[in-house]
C-alpha cells in the first residue's frame, strides 16, 4: 500500500465516483466547540464511500479477467457499491446474501443489475464454500470489502480530498474523525494524508461494544469483538481490523474513540437539522465523537466523515425524536 | 438583468457561497423513465439557495452603505440567509419576523448574529411601517426577498453552475425544473442559462393552489393566488410573481408544472432513500413534478433544482411514513 495507489486510483475513479462536497454549520461549531469540517460520503453514488473502493478494485482488474465478472460477499453498503461499480464496467456481478437480509437490500442491489444468490445462515453451506464454487465455476474475482489493497486504494481517493478541501479551509492542522468497521476507509485515508497533509491525524470512530481498532490501537495488537456482531450500527461492525489494514493504521492512526449509540443517533438528527444530510448510524459516529467527545479532541479545528446514509426509515425518525428535548 | 451582473455575483460569491454537487440516482432515472439530475441546494449554507441572493446583495452595496446594516422582512429562509452574510460581512442585520414564528426559526436567526424585531400581525403597526421606521433611524438597507435585481443575480449563480454540470455529464438539452416562489430562483436560473447553456429550458414548478406563477405564465399577466397564504410547502408560498422576475419568466420560462402536497412530500421521502438529503416540502415541487409529472416533460434527462431543506422533524418523519406503502 503507497500513495501512488491511492492516486492512480483517484485517476481511474474521475468522473465516475463523486466529488463530495465538505460542509459546516456554525451551529454545530458551537456545540463541538471548534470549527467542525464533515465530509458527506453519504452523497456518493450508492449511498456510501464504498462505491470508491469497488470501481478501484472492478477497474483495477486485467481486462480478460474482469469480464468473466466480480463476486462480493455483503448484505449491505460494500454489496451495493460493487453491484454499481460492474454494472458501470458492464460485467457481471453476484452478490451472496444471507437469505433473512432485508427485503429492500436484497431488492436495491438486484435493480443495480446484480445477481443475488441468497444463503442460510442457520445451517448447510458457508458462504465461503458458495463463493468458491461460484468462483470457480465462472471464472469471477472476489472484491473482499475492506482488506483489499485497490479496495483500500479507492477508500484513500477520499483523503485526497479532504487534504485539498481542507487546505481550501485554511485547516492545516486537525484530527481526522473517519468511521471505522474493518478499517478500509480508516486506513485509506490515513495513507493519503500522511503523503498529503501530513498535520492531519486520522482517528478511528466506533460504537460502544464494538471497539475492536480502538483497543487493537491501545494494545499494539488485533483485537476482536466479542459477542454477535448485531447492533444499531450495522454498517461498521466488522470482528477486528484487517491484517492489512491494521498495520497502517497502527502505524498512522489513533487514539480511537468510541461513542454511545444514543450519540450517534444525535449526530444523526443534528446532520438532518444542520446539514441537510442522512446519516446512517455507524456513519454518524465520527461526527459524534466531534460533538459528544471534544474533550478527547485538540486543536481549533476536527475534520470529520459521514460514511454512508442508508439507514431504515424507522431508525431515522427515531433520531429524529430526539430533536424534541 | 443580464448575465454580466449574474457572473459579478459569481465572482463575489467565490469562496463564500457552496458550489453544490449535481446528485443522480439509477432508482429515480427508473422512476422518472428518463435520466433526472438534481441540484440540491439544501446543501448551501443556511440550507437554502437564499443565502446566495443575500451574500449577492450584501456585497453588491457600498462599502459606506452596507457598515449601518440590513434590513429583511422573513421568517424563513431569506431571514437565515441575510443574517449569516450580514453576519459574514461583521454588519448588523435586523430580520422583521412575526411574533407568531416558530420559536425555531427565531431562535436560529438570533444564533446566526441577527436582531430578530418581532411584530404583531392581527393589528396595530404593519411590518412595512416598522421596516421602515428602523431603516430610517440607523440608515439599514432593505435586502428584498426576489424582486431585487442583486438578489436574483445571486440565484442566478445556481443556474451557471447548472450549465457546467450539465455539461459535465453531457446534457445540452432538457427541461430544468426550478422550485417557484416569487420567481427570483427561477428567473435568475433561466437569464444565466439563456447565456450559457441555451438548450435547457427553465420550467417553474408549484404546489397545488399556489400556483400563480404557472398561471401568469399561461395568461401573460402577473395572476394572484387566492386566500391565505398557508400550506404545506411554506418556503414558496407567495402572493404573485415579482414586477422584475415575471417580464424575465414570461420572456424565458414554462409552461408551469403544478404538484400535490402528497407529491411533494412523496419527492421527499425519495430524496431520502435515494439521494440522502433532506427536502423541505416546498423545496421538493421541482422533484415531484420530476417524478410524478413524467408525460408533461420532454426529452432524454430532465434536471431539477431542490431549493431548501429547512423543514420541521415531524414533517420529515411523515413523509417518510409514504415509503412503507
Amino acid at each position: 500500500m503507497n500513495i501512488t495507489m491511492i492516486k492512480d486510483a483517484a485517476s481511474r475513479l474521475e468522473g465516475h465516483a463523486r466529488r463530495t462536497p465538505m460542509l459546516t454549520s456554525p451551529f454545530l461549531d458551537k456545540i463541538a466547540g471548534r470549527r467542525v469540517l464533515i465530509k458527506p460520503e453519504c452523497l456518493q453514488h450508492t449511498g456510501s464511500f464504498k462505491f470508491r473502493g469497488a470501481w478501484s478494485a472492478v477497474s483495477a482488474l486485467d481486462a480478460n479477467v474482469r469480464s468473466r465478472g466480480v463476486l462480493a460477499f455483503s448484505s449491505g453498503n460494500h454489496a451495493q457499491g460493487v453491484a454499481l461499480a460492474a454494472h458501470q464496467h458492464d460485467i457481471p456481478a453476484v452478490i451472496i446474501m444471507p437469505a433473512d437480509a432485508p427485503a429492500l437490500k436484497i431488492a436495491n442491489t438486484r435493480a443495480l443489475g446484480a445477481e443475488v444468490v441468497l444463503y442460510d445462515r442457520a445451517g448447510g453451506e458457508s458462504r465461503e464454500d458458495i463463493g468458491e464454487r461460484l468462483a470457480a465455476d465462472r471464472g469471477l474475482t472476489l472484491i473482499r470489502p475492506y482488506d483489499e489493497p485497490q479496495v483500500i486504494a479507492g477508500q484513500g481517493t477520499t483523503g485526497l480530498e479532504i487534504a485539498t478541501q481542507a487546505a481550501e479551509l485554511g485547516v492545516a492542522s486537525a484530527d481526522v474523525l473517519v468511521c471505522c468497521g474493518g478499517g478500509g476507509l480508516t486506513s485509506g485515508i490515513a495513507l493519503a494524508l500522511e503523503a498529503e497533509a501530513p498535520g492531519l491525524r486520522v482517528r478511528p470512530c466506533e460504537p460502544e461494544k464494538f471497539d475492536d481498532t480502538t483497543r487493537s490501537l491501545a494494545t499494539g495488537k488485533i483485537q476482536h469483538n466479542t459477542g454477535q456482531a448485531v447492533g444499531l450500527c450495522d454498517a461498521i461492525l466488522t470482528p477486528s481490523p484487517g491484517d492489512i489494514t491494521f498495520p497502517v493504521m497502527a502505524r498512522l492512526c489513533g487514539p480511537g474513540l468510541v461513542v454511545s449509540d444514543e450519540q450517534a443517533l444525535r449526530a444523526m438528527a443534528l446532520a438532518f437539522l444542520r446539514l441537510k444530510v442522512v446519516a446512517e448510524p455507524g456513519g454518524a459516529v465520527a461526527l459524534a465523537a466531534a460533538l459528544f467527545k471534544a474533550d478527547q479532541i485538540t486543536g481549533d479545528a476536527v475534520i470529520c466523515t459521514i460514511s454512508g446514509g442508508n439507514v431504515d426509515p424507522n431508525i431515522f425518525a427515531n433520531a429524529l425524536s430526539l430533536l424534541e428535548d
